[in-house]
């Protein structure tokens, strides 16, 4: 069947195996372009799973490019959403939009997200990107169709990774339940997570027997076999009391002779040692589709640099201006460095990780959230980490069983999933019963970047901090994550330390004041050859007004900011700021938070957050405070109530206007209304 | 093995299997008994585990009541949390406590909680309650033992209706991932859940052909054989490679002749048509443990009555004293009449499920949250009502799914997993698609009573409002409950209405002014026979301020009590009040209220939820206001971050200082301090 003309019914083409075959290849080589362009992305399942997209969307799903939102098309769901490029290579070659458009793959504004956004682009039926949850969407309408009497198969393409979350056999259990035998889920098998190979992270054991005993018909393929493939939709097709799994046998980085069965290839561009173009090169040779000439591969990948030309210039427009530049490492004088605040929560658990009361667990993205330093350095240890694979709930709850038994249980993920997709049993088992479990909070904020919004997580504070019994904290750089981390390790029972992906500003070191729980001043003393040097650092509860016109209250990364707000605020209008470093959030330290409010009567909270998830907690704190006795102005810093997207870190903070200058900004707007106020 | 003396290793007792079923029925007539006098509780499970719990407790674990936290003993996490009272007479039986305590069952502050909780009763290894968590604990228990080489084993009891929950699975796949050979794992297989029969909530399928699966011996056994239980245990400690499961079938309700396999006894009393004494004296009769004697019942509930009367006294001790009472229909006049919440929301679903393009779900607690009036009176409807068992996940992903084909879907559960459980869920699948689902949030606050901490939500506005494209609605009684569930249902997105369960006053009529996204202003207007007839409502758009010295904002049954202590204020302290009806969260309408704040500068919240929840919203919204201009005072009733508890709706209103009597003396005292700032 394949694409359709939906008035009619007429078959637009019909696909020889030989010219899927071919049509895959140039599927694999626009995706490796388009990864190559944006500098990341996940080539390793894009290529696993490719020759069953090509199969699917140009030979075996009914569907009409020309009425994308046709009620008989077959629907497709990927709950593999990181296989992005996969989808937007099918799409474009099933005639949704032009190849050449996908190479602006992850470029802000594009609508190419990393994880695939349905709104931005038209063809795809579910925006994905957290694991474990297109199944259960594919069951739902799955079963309309059947209310509705509608014909259409519904697809839905897993890896064999996310198997690990519990909500795939929910929604695994409840299809056989419905007999759903119009749904039909592949699954790419291909052996590899991230953190290596699926037996080693989680071990899945035989995914036929465990489909067959929850009540499926399971039909298993060689998924590069595309005779292979096409068959066995066919008979699927033909199975009319149950829903069928069609288990691909397939090889990651399929195509590319370096990546093949690699597991480094998961989540980074094609690259093979040598240049980024070499290996491209090197890459589209082994695909081997000719029409990938030089001059076309340099045309495309023009087309990628120029809009990000178009990017730039936007952001540069969109940045706030004063008398000059204040922008990091742009002036001759206050320079500063760079490091991940990701990196001072591995410092600290290396270190830490030497008490045999210590254990860690791993949700298979281990090294990138650092929580790979506990062992990296230390074999011995190796007996106290535990792979848990991607099922963050039971991480949690293996946690607790340990913490039950007297351990300082470390587990960690992406904040979006560390917190929020365990947080029924953080609540129920890790906070009710105090137990003593310490959780990354990893890849905190819009700077998490290209990856787009499903892997943004802007929602933890909101989240936790009206959890009894946990701690919060949110630290600034990371040296002061380092001594987070170390802070809540012994704390009792569940605490949480949120960090960011991308480098940020280094402002402490290890003589800047440090206490758990107690709000740290900053005071801006004057321009230095190095940007932490023109700051004075004090602990809140030592700190005596200086009659400062406005408080910057700020969390995270967002400090620097808040640092660097305080420079231009100074420069710029002579206005004098007190920053507070508020790196933890729960319990809050509402003397120094007050103290400011009451002091200065202007408050502006920083987040890389909500807006408001941080802000709303010092505003009421503020409010209920005792020594309020005039009134108080108070604007707040932070996304707006809108999802991330996929972009740049530092083009990100600007478009969502989370820098200094944005900071700024409000700031003269509050001490100019403070002032007609007096 | 059994109970031990830890000091020497000592068996205390060994229990022949005869002694073992006479202990069996005297910890069935305890629990009947303790679920009498609680007039709450869940006989079902209780009774159907009751036979492997003696033989577990008093034969095969190695424990030592005399020293609960001996780290040599063998671990027993019950993950059905709800089998409580089980637990209690088990452990009452061991000895951890006299069995006479267990009559306090679900009473403030007896430590007997409907939901065990390990920090208040010694011998509990978790505290449980949201379903399907223990496994994973246990997981975590086994591994340490194993990482310290310790002997012990470690047990997990689990119903077979959690094995709808994904986590089950998650936890299942990593014991054999991890080839635990400590931990045994027992499915009290009772074929029945709250819904109905579990084969047609969610069909389990084989139990013992997925366990075997995922890589687990199994056992199945007659879970009411005394000799077999003794013996499957006994097997499965001789397995060497792999956990194991011991499948046991069993009876619900066993042992009381009317309550056996009959649904209606999951979570109701024992209770067969006549009085409850004598409901309760067949009980103990069909039980046949002949130390029952009226005598010595009596005298157990006395114990359970004298323990109430002391918790009532310290009730009337702990509310704040007037000139006279001003409780709920304590006086002559301003009767009110009392409807649970809930119920608005199942009229509404009732009329408004006549559109075809409605669909609804059902988690097995269909009937609790009201969402079987979908169907309950049209049968026509049952087509597009689906049971998915209690799996919140899958759930929302399934109605993501019907959303996508353009149905409106309803979905819903007691808040905590409503909301909690499926969090992740709900922000990547439905608020970033913008899925139009709607979500009964069911059991929001801590007038849920007698269930305790575990199913008392308290955290939705947090947990909800920080997400993009989503929509909050917490009405104030059931006929605004069904207002604002009509008004959701075709509101573009998911959206939530939150409600509770117990009987609140009914303040609203069909006249009341109500727009989705406006706040009402309410003012007291003098004592009136009807409570409701004492008030006038305004929509906030359309009100003119009067001077009222004070502003109560409240959301949810708090606006009842809000009103009250309007009238209280007025009638001790001659202080008028601005009362608001924060139905809708989100969209917050922010200009009625800091048009409240800007008019009175004195600000009470009031949130049946994790104080600031909602407070802090307000208090965010207000400071970021264009039009305050002089200081505010502001104060906040909630919950103060600590977990629920067990206890009557109302001696929990009392207890948590969320009543009008609290309400009243916060203001007063803003009110206090605004007149000596002035």
């Amino acid at each position: 069947m394949a694409i359709l003309n939906s008035t009619d019914n007429s078959v637009v083409k019909d696909y020889s195996t030989d010219e899927l075959i071919q049509k895959a290849k140039e599927m694999r080589s626009y995706s490796m372009i388009s990864i190559h362009a944006a500098g990341s992305g996940h080539p390793g399942g894009t290529l696993s799973i490719m020759d069953i997209a090509a199969a699917l969307y140009l030979k075996v799903a009914c569907h009409d490019p020309k009425n994308p939102d046709w009620e008989g098309r077959d629907r497709i769901f990927w709950s593999a959403g990181h296989k992005a490029p996969a989808i937007y290579a099918a799409l474009a070659a099933s005639g949704y939009f032009p190849f050449e458009e996908t190479v602006k793959l992850r470029k802000l504004g594009s609508g190419f997200e990393g994880h695939p956004n349905r709104l931005r682009l038209q063809g795809i039926e579910l925006s994905s990107g957290s694991l474990g949850q297109g199944l259960g969407v594919a069951v739902g309408s799955a079963l309309d169709a059947k209310l509705e009497k509608r014909k259409n198969r519904v697809y839905c393409i897993l890896g064999d990774g996310e198997h690990n979350e519990g909500s795939v056999w929910e929604s695994i259990m409840s299809a056989a339940n419905y007999n759903l035998n119009n749904l039909i889920a592949i699954v790419d098998l291909n052996g590899l997570q991230i953190d290596g190979p699926t037996d080693d992270v989680m071990c899945l054991g035989s995914l036929k027997e465990k489909y067959e005993s929850f009540g499926w018909e399971v039909l298993e393929i060689d998924g590069h076999d595309m005779e292979a493939i096409v068959e066995a939709f066919s008979k699927a097709s033909e199975i009319k009391d149950k829903p069928t799994a069609i288990i691909a046998h397939t090889v990651k980085g399929k195509g590319v002779s370096y990546a093949e069965n690699v597991v480094g290839y998961h989540g980074a561009p094609p690259k093979d040692g040598r240049s980024g173009e070499e290996s491209l090169d090197k890459a589209l040779d082994d695909i081997g589709d000719p029409q990938f000439t030089k001059e076309k591969v340099d045309s495309l990948l023009k087309i990628a640099s120029d809009y990000q030309k178009i990017v730039d210039k936007k952001m540069v427009e969109k940045l706030p201006k004063f008398s000059k530049s204040y922008w990091w490492n742009d002036s001759e004088d206050m320079k500063v460095d760079m490091v991940p605040t990701r990196n001072g929560f591995g410092d600290a658990l290396a270190e830490i990780g030497s008490d045999k009361n210590i254990v860690a667990h791993g949700a298979d993205i281990t090294s990138s959230i650092r929580m790979n330093k506990f062992y990296a350095d230390f074999p011995e240890r190796k007996n106290r980490f535990f792979s848990i694979g991607i099922a963050e709930a039971n991480m949690t709850l293996i946690a607790s069983g340990f913490a039950r038994e007297g351990k300082s249980a470390f587990v960690g993920s992406y904040g979006v999933f560390a917190t929020g997709r365990a947080w029924d049993q953080l609540r129920t088992t890790a906070c009710y019963n105090k137990f003593n479990i310490n959780i990354a909070d990893a890849h905190g904020g819009i700077s998490v970047g290209p990856d787009g919004a499903t892997h943004q997580a802007l929602e933890e504070i909101a989240v936790i901090n009206y959890l009894p019994n946990i701690v919060l904290t949110v630290p600034c750089d990371s040296n002061e994550t380092y001594k987070s981390t170390k802070a809540i390790t012994y704390e009792e029972g569940p605490s949480v330390v949120r960090y960011a992906r991308t480098a940020t500003p280094i402002v402490t070191d290890k003589e800047t004041p440090y206490e758990f729980g107690i709000t740290n001043i900053i005071r801006f003393r004057g321009r230095k050859a190095k940007f932490p040097d023109a700051f004075e650092w004090k602990l809140g509860t030592e700190y005596e007004s200086e009659g400062e016109a406005v408080s910057l209250i700020a969390c995270g990364p967002m400090l620097p900011e808040a640092m660097r707000a305080a420079w231009i605020l100074k420069e710029e209008y002579g206005i004098e700021s007190r920053i507070l470093d508020v790196h933890t959030v729960k319990p809050l330290d509402m003397e120094t938070i007050n103290k400011a409010a009451a002091d200065t009567n202007a408050v502006i909270t920083c987040e890389e957050h909500q807006v408001g998830g941080f802000g709303n907690i010092v505003a009421g704190a503020i409010n209920t405070s005792k020594n309020i006795t005039s009134p108080l102005v108070m604007d707040m810093v932070g996304v707006q109530d809108i999802f991330g997207e996929s972009g740049a870190p530092w083009e990100l903070m600007i478009d969502f206007k989370l820098v200094a200058e944005n900071i700024v900004e409000k700031a003269k707007k509050l001490f100019d209304k403070k002032s007609q106020m007096l």
